[in-house]
């Protein structure tokens, strides 16, 4: 980690009666930084707002936490940030919370090696093994992340990039640490955020791009099964940006056409996004 | 909080990187104690011991936690003591683990003002006012606690005791912090462990208790339904032992003569494994 900050000061550790640790209740937001600038900021502060208005918790000032986010963008030329807002110490002993919480904001930076235009070798995935439990708060990007790293160690074990999930119903949710978008029939489609275990950032830049493009793009409900008949699989997320999948399982995908295009637009947008 | 320890040192803070923190990457135990002595420790330290090999995080050494409860136990007369394991500090960015985490052990120890023996009035409870995500990991006591910290909410705000959580399915998980026993057809029934948010120490010790007094006892799945046509009802969890339940919305339910028995057993069970 390069530094981090609670509540706006230089910090290593929180509270042992932090409602984080305890029961993971809080929000957090994974940040790109690139020549001191933080990517799609206003995208981000955005979801960390909506997810602290689900959980009933206070947002924190927004133009405050952009500046302690832009102060840790600095640190080197390429920069992930990690936000953490959890509900505050317990104020007394049990899950219910009392209302007289005070939030702890969190800032964490670590050098981002590879930068965001990183050029990857394409994806490879795989199905997970086990269907996944449908998110108990879809969309939301909250501390209760067993399932991801769950679906990441899978990942690691199977010697794969990502492996996607499918809840019980056999509807994919995603990847374990990405948004999952399919082509197929002429059509760019992700699975509905009501599905997901989070609505990524980068997964609302792709579906924007793809209007800019001029391409039809939809969110549906998308079964494990159609994935072999796409014509193309993307991952994403805020620090692999659009990534093509190469495989899923045995089946093999091409290059696609649209990657570079898409790409572009994003890249497009992140730069008039820094400089609005 | 009376007093806190983490790896067997006084503290009050943890690293900002503690995974526990990050993911909710870990697992916990909320034990009782009364004159110094922990009840049920062996049941904590053996559930412990099974949601930590279900997360492939090493159990920290039995005989060493069991002293480090008891020196918590003593700090007066009835103790609540919280014991949390994390997987420990994030070795690298992202929800994978790498197998070179050395695991965070925490101790934290509050007054427990009631006592084991409270008499309570009976439980006014409600059944959740919508479905409950299935748990990730039936039965597992980890730190993804956001399905609790909701319905305790809902609790407080319905002013009741305790909400009865139902799954998609229509299954009874249990109580938002509390297992439910339901006696009908002259049995006494509770959810399947595989349905269970968490798998109490309480809910084993009265099945053991139904037993010991030849009452016919049994795990099996329970449909919301079937609560209203039940003879008596019972939450349960280490803090609150057999709690009778009153009422469940608009239904009540007499005091039955089978409370006081099991709840005697308990108390010669926690007595006896105080005592070997």
């Amino acid at each position: 980690m390069l530094a981090a900050w609670v509540q706006g000061e230089p910090a290593s550790s929180i509270g042992l009666d932090d409602r984080g640790l305890h029961y993971g209740d809080g929000l957090f937001e994974t940040i790109g930084a690139s020549g001191g600038r933080a990517r799609f900021l206003g995208a981000h502060l955005a979801r960390l707002a909506r997810g602290c208005a689900a959980l009933s918790i206070p947002a924190p000032d927004a133009a405050l936490l952009a500046r302690e986010v832009t102060r840790a963008a600095g640190l080197a030329p390429h920069v992930i940030i990690k936000v953490i807002v959890t509900r505050g110490a317990l104020q007394e002993r049990g899950y219910a919370w009392t209302g007289s919480e005070s939030p702890t904001r969190i800032v964490c930076a670590w050098p981002w090696s590879e930068g965001p235009l990183a050029m990857r070798a394409p994806a490879r995935t795989g199905l997970a093994t086990r269907p996944a439990a449908p998110p108990l708060l879809p969309g939301i990007k909250h501390l209760n992340c067993l399932g991801q790293v769950l679906a990441r160690q899978e990942a690691r074990q199977r010697g794969l990039d990502e492996v996607i999930l499918a809840d019980p119903e056999g509807c994919i949710i995603g990847g374990g640490m990405t948004n999952l978008f399919v082509y197929t029939g002429d059509t760019l489609a992700t699975p509905l955020a009501a599905r997901c275990m989070v609505a990524g950032v980068m997964r609302a830049q792709v579906l924007a791009a793809a209007e800019s493009a001029g391409f039809r793009a939809c969110e549906r409900a998308i079964t494990a099964q159609e994935l072999a008949g796409a014509e193309a699989l993307w991952i994403t997320n805020v620090r692999v940006g659009l990534w093509p999948v190469g495989g899923l399982g045995q089946r093999t995908y091409a290059a696609h056409p649209r990657t570079s295009i898409l790409q572009h637009a994003i890249e497009q947008s992140a730069c008039e996004a820094a400089g609005a």
